[in-house]
């Protein structure tokens, strides 16, 4: 008898990004049936749907497209949802782009967040897993980037909330959990850092095995749990924060 | 000779909700010469001047008419600028309203919090005060109320980033503080609650003359604090998070 929730449907958003594409690759790899991916992009390799969003969108309507393209109503339900979306921005209180980083921040995290969130309360399985994306530097004051660091509080806030939702706590053997990395091991994070230690980044694809290993329960999470990835010497502790 | 930043010029964002005007009220009491009320209200009583804002315009139109309409380049800095923005809404994961609430709580807490940020940054004054609308609640999980709770995390955070930027503290004495009611005594909530115990309430006009306080010195703040409001038989203490 196969896990009850191994090799079925999973819907990817923010697919299209360094760690998205690991991710999707990593279910293409784990042999799952169905892998949705979301994104800004036509297609994303190793997905068998991919729904393409556009810029301007807004909540709404991105969540009517995810809805109808992926066709969740009356379909199949999901058994994992991985949302990696995210971006980055610097800036200050007196910085001339501080409202361009909001909108920037909140577009890229929060938003496909409460999409995934809504989602996840619709049309996630029982003993599904819903990952959202943190971001380990919440855990201290962000000076240097007030957008990035208040939209990251607002998705731990939100992993927190979401894990004793009653509509997912519902859904019996479901989990909440997200991701709070230090730095991810990104081709766009090697241009920006060239002389950093790189070997204490976290690499997409093992992070994207872990996720993999979440959603067909062979690795343990904790509801509600926000695991801050700590990388030495290439190995990644998964410390919850 | 005066105190260094009493009776001078101060702005409220949110002026025209019923802590806002308290806080405009309280300031006119203590003959500040110049209070400048924000929000989408023609006149708040006791203001100086009142700066209408239209729904639907975003941050940067806010802030540049903010700008303009206050004459702040160029002009007088502000001496305090007190943001008691904010609005209210519940809902889970499942909630149909979601993305209404999202778009609600943000447009009402963060934003205003963030174009606060960007004015302080630029206009406030040596030893004055920045003060952001907090919320008691987000000490815990919020699942009865997602969009809230996080869009309130999301303002806290901000709070403690903003208390070490680099622009603020470089006007030596300049605070950032957060107020966080548990529930503020004002006529919608008596509305609403009907039969809880309002005594328990923290009452606008105490609230706002704390404020005027911490704004002229005369009761210290510490800076980065998120004062949670606990009253009980009409006294509030005021207890750091």
């Amino acid at each position: 008898m196969p896990a009850p929730h191994s090799r079925a449907t999973v819907l990817v958003y923010g697919a299209g990004g360094a760690l998205g594409r690991s991710v999707v690759n990593a279910f293409y790899q784990a042999k799952w049936h169905r892998i949705i991916a979301v994104d800004f992009n036509d297609r994303v390799p190793g997905a068998t749907d991919t729904i393409k969003l556009d810029l301007g969108m807004n909540m709404e309507e991105c969540h009517s497209r995810i809805v109808k393209e992926a066709g969740l109503l009356g379909g199949q339900p999901l058994d994992s949802l991985v949302c990696v979306s995210g971006g980055f921005a610097m800036g200050g209180a007196n910085d001339d782009a501080i409202f361009e980083s909001v909108k920037a921040m909140y577009s890229s995290s929060v938003y496909p967040s409460f999409i995934s969130a809504k989602l996840a309360g619709d049309f996630l399985k029982q003993n599904g897993l819903l990952l959202l994306p943190g971001a380990a530097c919440v855990e201290r004051p962000t000076p240097w980037g007030l957008a990035y660091g208040s939209a990251k509080a607002a998705v731990h806030h939100l992993i927190g909330s979401l894990a004793s939702d009653a509509t997912l706590r519902a859904k019996v053997g479901t989990l909440v959990v997200g991701i709070a990395p230090v730095t991810l091991d990104t081709p766009g994070n090697r241009e920006a850092m060239p002389n950093e230690d790189w070997s204490a980044w976290t690499s997409c694809d093992e992070l994207a095995e872990r996720i993999v290993a979440w959603s067909e329960g062979t690795v343990t999470a904790d509801n509600g749990a926000i695991y801050k990835l700590i990388t030495k010497g290439g190995e990644t502790d998964y410390v919850i924060m």
